[in-house]
């Protein structure tokens, strides 16, 4: 036996050590609440579809846990995203910044609106959108044309900013907002992977203008497919329900719509389920942290990766733990999954950089060197909170 | 008592005798099958989210009973024509014929092609697209230019029809494939309404190049929300899959997309729903069609109303029983619609003409003089099968 063997030896012995034998899943929910009550009661009461009494506590319970002042619950988090871009004015031919280091949903969103991705720099201690590096940015790339924000590149207003939560960690939106204010631009968090993650002690999501979340099955809860858009606007939040509901004016028969809306209302099946995950939080949210600290703790043996920790000012929910490789161990990132993947243990890297993807090589972007460089060395490992609580 | 009470009064005393006291819904669904067994199995096996093994399941089942050679799963009905539309080649800028008589999912989704609905003339035996006159319409109104269907007015191409099987009632969809052959139209069936539904032996959503079926909450059978593409084409089922998966890629851990995608595929937990409903499907369809019966005898005395039947060569699954005022009766429908909603007996109107909504009005037409006497002039009664089968 060597001593020092390769990485993806390394790591394998310390997701053993970790969390136990294989198979295990990267993010697997888990139902042990209310759940089949709940359902049940729904499919008993017949209103299995849009708007019903579970649609209504579930936003309800997502305002009571967030703080924000209104919820509205949606299909998915994608939808979530393409009303929150309506709603703060992104017009066809406008760019709106976000990461180029995210999902895909962001920028799919904003292509639903006919606007432009403009991609921007990641900061390699959060993972997030660099907001240094972004403000110097836009001084010199930007100017100001009757109280919009201007690209002098393309002439396109830059309407709307939609930093993401990366895997739950916290952006620095106290500096974001004060760079929206700044630059006459909207500010939309997109909190998809972050329930239950806090800025300042204030939740993710409730920052900006609006914030989105995701409830797909692979999060910290799931209702199948869901999602939601918070605001403290009341006007914005009522505008919201009008869009995800057809734009159907209120009428006991008559069947009127005064706008091109969207079919994107949550049923009330699947927000029967989040009622029940909903309840089931922050005990996830404490297994969460627990499995950071038992991950630490395995991987401080490991040297060439780093286990990526809450930024400052931030409680994280640890959605997808996450090992960061030092740049000099970047080529061994794919043996790393293979081993990893192959020996039960679900990995994956992070996603591709979304300038890179075929739709989006003609979109604007920032120098994006940091944002290339940890989409090399980015490895999520496994993160159940099941692997740490045995739930009842 | 006067011997020729008012119209309100005698559809109400129609309504009590077809199907008893109120209150009566307009349409509700019914779970009285497997539905919890297979959403509790589907809790505990943990996989709620996109792409299961119900969703497979639902799939198979949507293909055996529709016999269409493909079926792909979505989260409602205008996803699925959203889809649809796109695998028809709808570009922005383009021109969609649908009926200017339906309800506003299918002008939504040609819009979020960023095409334009161009609406059709109604039937009145029907109440689907007048096949004489369109075809009329398009000799006098269009040219071909390379092998394309060219509005004469607007210069816009012609992509696409899309009729809708309203309320259950097949179009003729024969002629309509004649027509789309014979100007280079692509055929998308909106069959939302019409699962259960035939036109000569063959299933509603199936004779086009694309078929959508919905089941929402109000439909014959429903998902809590959700949809399907039919197609017989494999390379379109394919890209179907493709684009509501967000237009990933295959591969066991990278993320790379392909194309703008969406995130539209159905959750499997409403599919579990969906497996439980189709199995019930065959007993409601008779049902409605009993029920069918039930009103005629009731209504065969209210003279000034017809009930609507089925048009030739088809078989309805009528969706929603339907009474067709004369057109001398119109002045009463909303005294009809009040008295019978106020005594607790769930009615409607048809859909207000998609050509008279703020958004559309600028859309081009055909002359829609029947399309708006029937919108004046239908009144939708209630339609569950539960009236008729007190299912176990």
């Amino acid at each position: 036996m060597s001593s020092s063997p390769i990485l993806a030896e390394q790591i394998l012995n310390a997701l053993r050590e970790a969390v136990g034998p294989p198979p295990v899943a990267l993010h697997a929910p888990t139902f042990n609440g209310n759940e089949w009550a709940y359902v049940k009661e729904c499919l008993d009461s017949t209103f299995v579809s849009s708007v019903g009494s579970y649609v209504s506590q579930f936003e309800h319970d997502l305002m009571r846990f967030t703080k924000a002042d209104h919820a509205v619950a949606v299909v998915n988090g994608t939808s979530a995203l393409h009303i929150a871009l309506i709603l703060a004015d992104v017009k066809a031919g406008d760019e709106v910044l976000m990461p180029a280091l995210t999902f895909v949903a962001t920028a799919n969103a904003i292509v639903y609106c006919n606007a432009i991705p403009h991609f921007v720099e990641s900061d390699e201690r959060t993972l997030n959108v660099d907001v240094g590096k972004l403000r110097e940015y836009l001084i010199r790339e930007t100017r100001q044309h009757a109280n919009q924000c201007v690209n002098r590149q393309t002439g396109r207003v830059i309407r709307a900013i939609v930093p993401v939560h990366t895997f739950g960690h916290p952006v620095d939106v106290e500096e974001l907002l004060s760079i929206a204010q700044d630059f006459n631009i909207k500010l939309i968090e997109d909190a998809a992977e972050a329930i239950g993650s806090y800025y300042k002690g204030k939740h993710a999501g409730t920052f900006g203008l609006l914030g989105t979340l995701s409830f797909n099955g692979n999060k910290t809860i799931t209702t199948g497919g869901g999602g939601a858009i918070l605001t403290n606007d009341p006007s914005l939040a009522s505008r919201a329900r009008h869009l995800t509901t057809t734009a159907k004016l209120s009428h006991a028969w008559v069947y009127r719509h005064d706008e091109v809306g969207y079919n994107y209302r949550m049923p009330n099946i699947n927000a029967a389920i989040g009622c029940a995950q909903l309840e089931q939080l922050p005990g996830k949210l404490v297994a969460k942290r627990q499995l950071f600290d038992i991950y630490n703790a395995a991987f401080r043996k490991v040297s060439g990766v780093q286990l990526v920790a809450e930024p400052p000012h931030s409680i994280s929910n640890y959605w997808l733990q996450t090992l960061l490789l030092q740049p000099e161990m970047r080529d061994q990132r794919d043996q790393v999954l293979e081993a990893t993947n192959k020996a039960g243990y679900g990995t994956r890297p992070i996603w591709t950089l979304m300038s890179e993807l075929p739709m989006f090589l003609s979109s604007p972007k920032m120098d994006l060197s940091v944002a290339n460089s940890l989409s090399q060395r980015i490895i999520n490992i496994p993160s159940s909170p099941s692997l740490v609580i045995r739930e009842p």
